[in-house]
């Protein structure tokens, strides 16, 4: 079931996919869809499993053409799996960083014309006068070209794979709670996933200047208040990756 | 076209796919078969729009039943993004890094029960008495969890992306001729991609015992010869990924 997080009238920002794969063997993605005044962006749409379900929800928010953007946080099937049947129906350009646009197209795309490359450091995707989205930069977050998406009107960051918990796990339900007993949740995937510390305190850098009420990750629960302040110190001091080989 | 690169009639290593991509917008990519008295073994089959060309090549070595393992270096698309359909007609084990074992599902594929992960430390995967291949570590070059395949009897290396190189590019041909020619079409991307030197340098200790004939990596010309000690010397001093931001 999709959960409207934030609602002005103008602005909505839903959370439109949560855990929704029903195969054990594949591991539950978050989806995110932005809409303003009649635009809309679709963040990370998920593997072609996910389509039939996605699309339902969507149409209760927009119209399929209203689509403008859609946004990838990075080139993992879990993120773009089921891109080629969004390139299908939508007329949406598709934004990803500049080091995946020769490799999505693998997604057996049909034209791959509409993709639009994100450069290193980021840059703001106008929708209309109302409705702009800011790409910020988060290097090797696992992905060498991963990047996030701030909305300032909701004034949530869609943190792709930081911040990633693998459920089921600890007592939190969709938004974390407790976050002492969450961190055995989140622990594991970020010393392995993630490459470096030098990595995530210039991510946490880059942020710095944000006002953020919620991380939106793409796997697993979110996070506000408290959490937000608990989980980026944590990150700032975590060693990951080629720190640890 | 394919070109058999190693062959003493019970062991054969083929370069079976070589930058075959006819659309511009996709990255051309290599793909391997390894064949050993009747048992195979396919590296690396990348995107659905290759299976047609690949199939029809691999029945020249070996039947379908008889491809008893595909192994993939890691999780982008233009190395599984025709997973699916290989499942589909073969009754393969299909390895990949325990990183990734939870994503390639999202390929779209029907069951996912013969995804064999393999562990931090690498592993030898036994095909039979007399074909073994070693799956040596590469983490964090790019993806957190790549792996490379190393075939004792042909003594060639798949390095997946390690070595890739974006054609056309330079005067060299299948292998990298002129080094010196030919970094221009490797540096870019080895420096932007890979995670770190930390990480090259961990590999490179990882791949001194072996006897390496070939590196055949997942894009571009492979290296034979005094380019394999170049490549290796320049790959030692490499600043990169991390080291760079």
């Amino acid at each position: 079931m999709e959960t409207v997080l934030y609602d002005d009238k103008e602005h909505k920002f839903i959370l439109i996919g949560f855990a929704d794969s029903k195969d054990e063997t594949s591991i539950p993605s978050n989806q995110y869809l932005i809409t303003n005044n009649g635009v809309s962006a679709l963040i990370d749409p998920g593997g072609f499993g996910l389509f039939p379900v996605l699309v339902s929800r969507v149409l209760k928010y927009t119209s399929i053409e209203n689509i403008k953007a859609i946004i990838l946080s990075h080139q993992d099937p879990d993120v773009s799996g089921g891109l080629n049947i969004w390139e299908e129906i939508t007329k949406a350009n598709i934004y990803i960083s500049k080091l995946w646009t020769r490799f999505i197209p693998h997604y057996e795309m049909k034209a791959g014309a509409n993709i639009i490359p994100v450069e290193d450091d980021g840059s703001v995707i106008k929708l209309s006068d109302t409705f702009n989205l800011q790409i910020i930069p988060a290097h090797f977050l696992h992905s060498p070209g991963h990047i996030n998406v701030y909305d300032p009107v909701s004034r949530v960051l869609c943190t792709g794979d930081i911040g990633a918990s693998i459920l089921p796990c600890s007592q939190n339900h969709l938004f974390v709670e407790d976050f002492d007993a969450f961190l055995p949740c989140i622990g594991g995937f970020h010393q392995r996933y993630m490459s470096s510390n030098k990595a995530l305190r210039q991510w946490i850098k880059e942020i710095e200047p944000l006002d953020i009420q919620m991380l939106a990750p793409q796997h697993g629960y979110l996070y506000k208040g408290a959490a937000i302040e608990r989980f980026i110190k944590w990150l700032y001091e975590l060693k990951c990756g080629v720190d640890l080989l």
